[in-house]
């Protein structure tokens, strides 16, 4: 007779104990309608992940185990349904990152995580003491083991699960998506578990939490390492696997692949909505500029929370060309989003005259850029003020690693949505978004003329970003092979571009890190991120420029 | 003949290799002058501490191993001293948080550190390979050892030097200061160093970087484990020490003890000196409101910087009352420090009337009150980009606890001078200024009205702090314990605190977590600040208040 073992891809919740247990019941009543023998559940599953600094208080530990210890007693509902819940476990002076095993009320093990990533956004050494002894447990006559996560990216965890005679190896993953992180995902697991023969059932989360999405993902390997089942991406799902001890077959169904641009765009749209719902917000605001970072930004958010949950505002200058503002009313009004129109130069000129007597002698500069920039930003923040509703900001990676932008002005808001999205991907996102429905008007719901116009940020007359910047293709690419390949500037040389354009990329990364440490948290959908991957000193002199030396 | 070991406590800055390998033959060639036979320079000290991921950039390694090559060469200059110099040693695919010997431009050995912490402010496994071979070499016949700070936190590595020989442990230190750590370095050194007898030459780093105070504080422990030399505190030293080897005594001369108080003032003072040299500002500005956060914080930079190098910005509203207006000026006119006046009125009203129409329907709210603090950091920010100095913000560690603070307003700046200060050490470090000396007008420099009176934010009529907050007492105490010491509530409600108060506290804490993450650095004096030893999730629904259930 076959095993049936379910994979619950759930979204939760960080410091949601009960709420995520609750939602783990639920799932499994769902599980065992279906037939399921086994649940497994995704790394920390109860308590959500990562739950960073929480793990040093006493009081969450105390507070998991208990709540945990609830779920024990409630798994004597569902007769016979073995469930593989992940949590902090804390034995004597260490803690683990565990796995308990139970069924009919009575806990069948534990497993507790051997290899403990400590690089990238991972701080795991921080928190969680090494363990790694084979937890391996029956279940309808098969030996079923469980890896979690990092375990699998490594030998030894799975070899230790073999050898203790596992028939199935179960994964529980808390694994952040990035672009191509799913074959990188594949070809690892198949590297370090297929080599056993051991088939594998490989549960994510799913969700965004602060900076990191997970994109769920869930499958399973065959004992040949072919993949015979796949879940949902970016949503909750209950992946059904049957194992055959026969022919060691584990079998479900197929979710079909998506295109790198569809895969961001519904990570950057699972950020948003996990972002301003998990928070309590009701909706949020955006400044909608007319041009294509604020376009896209506002057609996630839309997308995301629905158009009644999101405002866009409009706040024009002096310097903001009439087509800006024709194609920011389109946009919003293809969304179904409101809007409002506020000018900012009556608060502009107040504040200019305000500062006179101490600027005397001394002429326009940036300062008056940067100026127009910060009204939009105090406009922005008191609506949120007085609505309730969370400022997203629209400012792209490319400009972000460049400083091309304005601390406390357009800087300002509390999520930041198209953060780890290069310029030219912003335009390649929003050609895709319009190739999947147009506005409720029947327009494209970014219009054509913001996809074709040369970006500006209209803070001068007859601006352009290339008076500052490198063109985009050029900016993007050294920004992609710094920033997220980690290539060295010799490296970079190589590839083509020029002393010049390098060292002054180099030089406007290390100058604007002040900035991004006081940036918004956004999604993160590349091997490398402004977050928690990107942890540079502030005070620094050392210069990329000084290899060229 | 004794045998004469020179601390080189030096002020190093992260990145600037050529610069620290220049400060490093600096005090070489002064050490030789003072007759020393060995130098000891602190953790990394040709890189500065910490650089964080600098040293994932393959380039950072190899220049740093360029430098540290050039220094050998170089050593050749001073005949006879021996040097140890730290930096990140790359061999094949490890990196070490090393420490290098040499003389006469030969190498003697290296030695990697054992101890890597990954704690509180600490990332060092995500940096570093441990290493811990023991690195013993002979000068004058006297067999001398390496340790590198945290490997004197344990047992292990003083215990592998012994066993080799040592007749004298040099410990290389980049150990940042918090109120006490000086006592619990010495206990911690004693506890694990002298118990083999082994007579001690510590080394610290001196100086800022980002958030972190350096204190210096080297010393020297004789074979019983008594302090027999102690270098400057906050300030670079060269502290000679005297070994001989018949007496196994390891002698030099013995700075005097500082108060708490004089400690942090010291720290503050040395963090705002050096994140604003460091980092090429010509100068500060402040914004003085006549109430004792900004005082103190404008003392604080007139003392690190000289008064001629800060500027104070008085922006009253029509909330202001006269004496903040009178005491502002006061203490301006007290540290000599030029101002400038400007009323927000303008502005506000101008952004109030431009918001209006969206707002219509609403009265007013915390939005008002918010839109002031803000039009203050526009004034602060446009005065900062027209004239290069940085902005310090004012606000202390009780308010950006619990939230008292205006994200983008108040809190507009880059670096947050008392973020570490909790209110009630605010007042005493304010006290203790006005002990050191008066202003240049022989007045007091923190007016004693503004010692004396109830805070308040002013941004509404007749408000005081403790409309909102517990009294600062009681809200102090709990943060203390709960942020610095780590205690549970229930241990918090033990102390006597009421459970009503110590829930809003709580509360308070995790609905400003979001702020927090967009706050300018400061230096940090407790043993934990708001900086990176603190990393709680934004979204994050457990709360402290469960465990009241």
């Amino acid at each position: 007779m076959a095993l049936t073992i379910a994979l619950a891809q759930i979204n939760s919740t960080v410091g949601d104990l009960p709420g995520n247990a609750h939602k783990i019941m639920q799932v499994a009543q769902k599980a065992t309608e279906q037939g399921a023998d086994v649940l497994v559940t995704p790394e920390l599953s109860l308590v959500g992940y990562p739950p960073e600094d929480l793990l040093l208080r006493p009081s969450f530990l105390r507070r998991s185990q208990q709540v945990l210890d609830d779920l024990v007693s409630q798994s004597k509902q569902l007769s016979d349904l073995t469930f593989v819940v992940g949590y902090p476990r804390q034995v004597n002076d260490q803690v683990f990152n565990a796995a308990t095993v139970f069924r009919n009320g009575e806990v069948l093990g534990h497993y507790g995580k051997l290899e403990l990533p400590n690089y990238a956004v991972f701080d795991e050494q921080r928190y969680f003491d090494p363990d790694g002894a084979p937890c391996v447990f029956g279940c309808k006559g098969v030996r079923l083991a469980i890896n979690i996560c990092e375990d699998v990216w490594f030998p030894r965890a799975p070899a230790l699960a073999r050898a203790e005679g596992a028939q199935v190896l179960l994964v529980m993953n808390a694994s952040p998506f990035h672009l191509n992180k799913q074959a990188e995902r594949l070809q690892v697991v198949q590297s370090n578990v297929s080599r056993h023969s051991l088939p594998v059932a490989f549960c994510n989360l799913v969700g965004g939490q602060d900076e990191l999405v997970f994109d769920g993902d869930s499958f399973a390997l065959d004992a040949k390492g072919e993949v015979t089942a796949r879940a949902n991406r970016f949503s909750e799902d209950l992946l059904m696997l049957q194992y055959d001890p026969q022919s060691a077959s584990l079998i479900g169904s197929l979710q079909p692949e998506m295109s790198a641009e569809y895969q961001a765009y519904h990570a950057l749209t699972l950020g948003t909505h996990d972002y301003v719902r998990k928070n309590g917000f009701t909706g949020a605001l955006v400044g909608l500029s007319g041009g294509v970072d604020s376009a896209l930004t506002l057609a996630i958010a839309a997308d995301a929370l629905g158009p009644d949950a999101v405002t866009a505002v409009i706040m024009p200058s002096r310097y903001t060309a009439q087509i800006s503002i024709d194609d920011a009313r389109a946009c919003a009004k293809a969304l179904g989003v409101q809007t409002h129109e506020i000018s900012i130069e009556p608060a502009y000129d107040a504040l200019v005259a305000s500062l006179a007597p101490a600027f005397a002698g001394r002429g326009p500069d940036l300062t008056e850029e940067n100026l127009q920039s910060r009204v939009r930003g105090v406009l922005l923040m008191a609506l949120s003020n007085k609505t309730g509703r969370l400022v997203l900001t629209t400012g792209n990676k490319s400009e972000i690693a460049v400083g091309y932008c304005t601390l406390y002005g357009d800087m300002s808001g509390g999520y930041a949505v198209i953060k780890d999205l290069l310029k030219g991907w912003v335009y390649r996102l929003s050609r895709m978004r319009n190739t999947l429905h147009p506005g409720v008007d029947g327009a494209p719901v970014i219009p054509e003329r913001i996809l074709t116009r040369a970006p500006s940020a209209e803070l001068r007359d007859n601006q352009t970003d290339q008076d500052s910047l490198p063109p985009y293709d050029i900016l993007d690419d050294i920004l992609m092979r710094f920033v997220e390949q980690g290539q060295t500037v010799a490296e970079i040389e190589s590839s083509g571009h020029s002393r010049e354009v390098i060292a002054q990329v180099m030089g406007l990364i290390r100058g604007s890190e002040y900035k991004r440490r006081q940036a918004a948290p956004g999604a993160r959908i590349t091997r490398r991120a402004f977050g928690r991957d990107w942890r540079f000193p502030l005070t620094n002199r050392f210069s990329e420029k000084e290899l060229f030396l």
